[in-house]
């Protein structure tokens, strides 16, 4: 089965994608699309454009997409909210389920506890996804994102398994 | 020269369009597009499925959106921004420029001041556009975002003939 992970942010959307086969992940590619400049409907058809490329080459059967942290600066969780409702949308528009995690459940996944920084993160993307060259804190956040949603989903196939 | 208006939001999304030669609008149709239940995925997917067939129906010139109001309840910031960002890459990806006017641009393009209520805005479109039935309130904006639009589309028009 092979998962998609975004991190949807305005500028940067990190991605990745591993394979799982039951306990074992395997790193396939990650990267970051970038929205360059232009209006706020250029970038976003950057991002459409750079994640549907992503789709159509690596076919995931499954992706996630962090939830945001809502701050209070109001313009800059608009902006982080317009780039996220692309990185949900696209995945979709293929047919493709698109499950969301919290920051926290993420870093669980990765690192064992909710409130490590993004170094402990990019170590442990080291640990777990050997010989991975990551591009960026944004691609290694979003390999993180698939392989929570991997965690998750080996969990939901050996509750269904049980039942 | 036809013009797109849209008044995004997670549930209900409206659009409106007119036609515009010099200083004579005509409406053409508005709507509501509904994103339904399910999850957000399925919901932007319906948005954006919604919009893309106003767009290849009444194939529009230009396209106009409403730029959101930023309050401090972050949650509901994140929702409408989500819902905005397919209501701007909808026209973009069809090759159509998309601008941007605050609220109260667009009142006062309307009704002549920028703190206008809903129900002033309702009762202009009416006087401006004779004949239009419209199907709601988000609708009624909509149309006011596209009336906006040619507006500043004609003021621009004559300045570059001046030019």
């Amino acid at each position: 089965m092979r998962l998609l992970g975004v991190d949807p942010g305005l500028r940067f959307t990190g991605w990745g994608v591993v394979d799982v086969d039951g306990n074992r992940l395997r790193h396939v590619a990650n990267g970051v699309v970038k929205s360059g400049s232009g209006t706020l409907a250029e970038r976003l058809v950057r991002l459409h454009r750079g994640l549907d490329e992503v789709v159509s080459t690596f076919r995931p059967d499954s992706a996630a997409v962090e939830e945001i942290f809502v701050n209070r600066d109001g313009q800059s969780t608009l902006r982080l909210g317009q780039a996220r409702g692309i990185a949900m949308l696209v995945p979709a528009l293929a047919g493709i389920p698109v499950s969301e995690y919290s920051a926290n459940s993420v870093k669980k996944s990765v690192v064992g506890h909710g409130h490590a920084d993004k170094d402990q993160v990019g170590h442990m993307i080291g640990v777990l996804l050997p010989g991975a060259s990551v591009e960026s804190a944004d691609a290694a956040d979003a390999l993180a994102i698939a392989i929570c949603h991997a965690h998750h989903m080996s969990a939901q196939a050996v509750y269904e398994a049980a039942q």
